[in-house]
């Protein structure tokens, strides 16, 4: 049942269905606890399921002999490639009715196996699927459509090596098909870390974070592993380059941003230099109740746009901050950490604490200097984090629909966009279901222009009804993001599940230019077919 | 004789050939002074030229009745906007043969005349040519080629103004023409500033800054204009379109980001929402000498990859120190400034002086808080980089080369680069002049992971031939640059003078997609022919 491979040195086994590992799955009991806290949901859980209930065919497409070793045709790893692990993929697991199987999986080891895939794929019209760690949660991964032959999912994960690190210059090749922890283990030794640490970190790749321009760790400043780029390499079907390492230029519009959020539609990055950091020797956190949530956001844009940089700015609102156990007395919850190579950070987190204390905030015990933070609504935080998407999947198997999405607008659009949200999506939730829904907000990244607000959304659905409900759900909070000018994706990407929200928010001329690239690069029109561009 | 408008509340005039204003340009006495700096120029200055001596014919076109009165066929204007302010644009007015005069100089006042006009050009096969402050060093604003009927210069700067500001956001709406000093007048009233100041700036515009994604005034962290976007508006044949004004996105590719360096080749940057800063309140500054250029490097790689973030970290080699009175012993001179609006800079400043030090820094006296810098050095410097591009036209007119470059390379590679271009680019000027030449470097931005430095090369030239030698010192210099795999161009654009190296460093699926994105929005290829693409 091991589809993917798992982390440096453990023999944990992936879930071929749900999030992560089977073995951080809650148990029936944690289950019908987590359906406790929804009314309407099932008396007992949804069983898991299994890949021998499904229907897998044969494949519909066979290799030539050359290439044929670098697939296989199990049927396990075809069901761990049919999708993503948004609440819609595993719920459609959950109910039998995942989606298109795919014929194939690859696991090519280097560019050239890769290119001859693509070319083997380009004449017999078969759709190529890049799949990096699985761990889309907007149906980035999945074929939806009937126009392809048959479907290859291109399994990146063999070719996962550190290449090369240079110390002078603070930078490391790394091939796209590392795992975080795969490529964190290999910088290590070299005391540098690239420091991109999604709440996905364990399940997604390199190559993953740079086709979908993936959000990290760093609550301000640069973020998105965009910036932490140096040079992409890129296979494509009209063919191969890689950009020159450079720590900035000016030559022409930047090749590296065109790839940078293609999701696999224009090429397949295949490896990246990255730029990376020392790792932290200094870290300080803590955290601030506020009364307010309003308060709190001004609290929140105060530190935005002061110099003081922290690592970790998230606030929660009193929902969020109720989940995680950061709160229990109704308040917005904010959590603020610094962290740095060079010089203590206690300072810093002094200053940040007074601008917190300026709009309201109350409480803000610094945490003792260390790795652990000694802060408890910091702790219970950061353990809910890594928990969340496998409660999420406890919901499901409760009949719960479960939406989490994530946006970012200017500042003076932020608090409308909050209301607007939580009572548009939270009514649209109610109408669809009947049942009451929790709509919990909180800021992820924060900017001194604007932020970044997270969105989950849960109540109990009408059973076998479930993904016409999350449809539903999603198509309300596109809306509202879409007349409150709030990006339709922050850092989850478009995949299939975000398209018309995206189609309405790109310039004309960039989709002229989209679309003509495509045709360039990708002429027979099999790489990830739907994403981005019909 | 004013071709351009002046900045605000100025009635300087300024020059159709050279840098700037008229009345700063270097007198007679002073161009034999400089002269007297290098062996084997000439005795006295060249005449400054006059448009009255050029053979300008008449416009080989005419507008139909409705955009008659947007364009103007005045001598002077279009004389004005036949190149930019390049050394070879310099002495080719010098010499008598300037670039190919535009037929018709346009100057619309909002999108849908830049429209209008486009749709016209595009049907009659005239070549536009955004022009914004035509401060371009790289052959950027001229026409070389006979394929269109012919030549229009789009002169956006009646567009200037700053159109909305929202403070909650610390971000403005501001039109595509707006110059250096005209753009920060508006903002001034509202505490804000955009703070991209490049050696141009009184002479340069928002649009043509975008266009060419300039390196501005912050010499570490966010340096290029494209950071500080939340949105642009770009009027193509193809149709207009603005993107959404958003903190950060992971929607898909950066739309912006192609429009960002596409040197007005796709379309034309009509406004843009940028992000705001206030203004400083705390500034420090102070400059290190060193004996050893090598060591002084590793002092910059200190700073550069701690968090202290000097908004100026320029080091001068010994040359550069002469020549800007910064040093007059032989040492290469680190200038360093810092500034903040909310905290005092001196603990930054004392840091930074203390890595200057451990790697053989000496001096490093702090400035006094406030405006005006203290130090001898950091003022000399400050003065000479404004006058830089004076005193270059004025050893033009004694019959000078002088070119200056700029590049980026990861620091593993920066000081061989650095030795490289000394040695064999010298040694190009010296072959083309038989005189021996000076090549001077600095650095003008710094990044972790890496440095941009800039050189100035001026030699004699032979009299009637500067156009030939200053090619022959241009390709020597790309071709150090393209070996060293540093970028043609940090922040100087691409040009018609980078061509052959650009296309070298361009990705091939990066030079595939662009092609098609031209043809998609400029079908009848009238925009900036000749750049970026052919």
């Amino acid at each position: 049942m091991s589809a993917s491979p798992s982390g440096p040195g453990t023999s944990r086994t992936r879930s071929w269905w749900g999030w992560g590992y089977t073995d951080a799955h809650p148990d029936d009991a944690e289950c019908v606890a987590l359906g406790a806290l929804l009314p309407g949901t099932l008396a007992r859980p949804l069983p898991v399921p299994r890949v021998a209930d499904l229907k897998i065919g044969r494949p519909g497409v066979t290799l030539p002999a050359a290439l044929a070793h670098l697939v296989t045709t199990d049927p396990d790893a075809r069901a761990a490639h049919a999708m993503g692990k948004a609440y819609r993929d595993v719920i459609r697991a959950l109910r039998g009715r995942p989606g298109r199987i795919p014929d194939l999986v690859a696991r090519p080891t280097d560019d050239r196996e890769v290119a001859d895939l693509l070319d083997w794929a380009g004449g017999q019209g078969v759709a190529v699927i890049p799949f990096g760690g699985g761990s889309s949660v907007v149906g980035g991964v999945e074929y939806r459509g009937d126009t392809h032959r048959a479907v290859l999912s291109l399994d990146l994960t063999s070719t996962d090596q550190v290449l090369e690190v240079d110390t002078v210059s603070r930078s490391a090749r790394i091939r796209a098909g590392a795992l975080g922890p795969v490529l964190e283990a290999q910088l290590r030794p070299h005391g540098l870390t690239l420091r991109h640490f999604p709440q996905s970190f364990e399940f997604s790749t390199l190559g993953g974070w740079l086709a979908t321009r993936a959000g990290g760790h760093y609550a301000t400043g640069r973020t998105h592993i965009d910036d932490f780029v140096q040079s992409l390499r890129v296979v494509t079907p009209a063919g191969a380059g890689t950009s020159w390492r450079l720590p900035a230029s000016g030559a022409g519009p930047s090749p590296d941003r065109l790839f940078l959020g293609s999701e696999g539609a224009l090429g397949v990055i295949t490896e990246a230099w990255m730029r990376l950091q020392e790792r932290p020797r200094h870290k300080a956190s803590a955290s601030a109740a506020f009364a307010d949530f309003g308060q709190a956001l001004e609290a929140v844009r105060a530190i935005a746009r002061s110099d003081l940089s922290p690592a970790n700015c998230r606030l929660l609102d009193p929902g969020e901050a109720l989940l995680s156990g950061a709160s229990h007395h109704g308040s917005s919850v904010l959590v603020l950490g610094f962290e740095s190579a060079t010089a203590p950070v206690d300072g810093r987190l002094a200053s940040a604490l007074e601008l917190a204390r300026a709009h309201g905030g109350r409480g803000g015990r610094p945490a003792a200097a260390g790795d652990a933070p000694a802060d408890t609504a910091v702790s219970a935080w950061r353990s809910a984090f890594l928990r969340m998407p496998y409660l999420r999947d406890g919901l499901a198997r409760m009949g719960a629909v479960v939406e989490t999405f994530e946006t970012a607008a200017t500042w003076d659009r932020v608090p409308a966009l909050i209301d607007a949200v939580r009572t548009e999506v939270g009514s649209a939730a109610f109408k669809a279901t009947g049942n009451p829904a929790t709509v919990n907000c909180r800021l992820t990244h924060v900017y001194p222009d604007g932020a970044a607000p997270y969105f989950t959304v849960a109540v109990a659905g009408r059973p076998g009804d479930e993904v016409r409900i999350w449809d539903d759900i999603k198509a309300a909070a596109s809306d509202v993001l879409h007349r409150h000018r709030a990006t339709i994706t922050h850092h989850h990407a478009v995949g299939r599940d975000h398209r018309p929200g995206y189609d309405l928010q790109r310039p004309d001329p960039f989709a002229l230019a989209l679309r003509a690239a495509k045709d360039a690069l990708d002429p027979h029109r099999i790489l990830n077919p739907g994403v981005l561009i019909d």
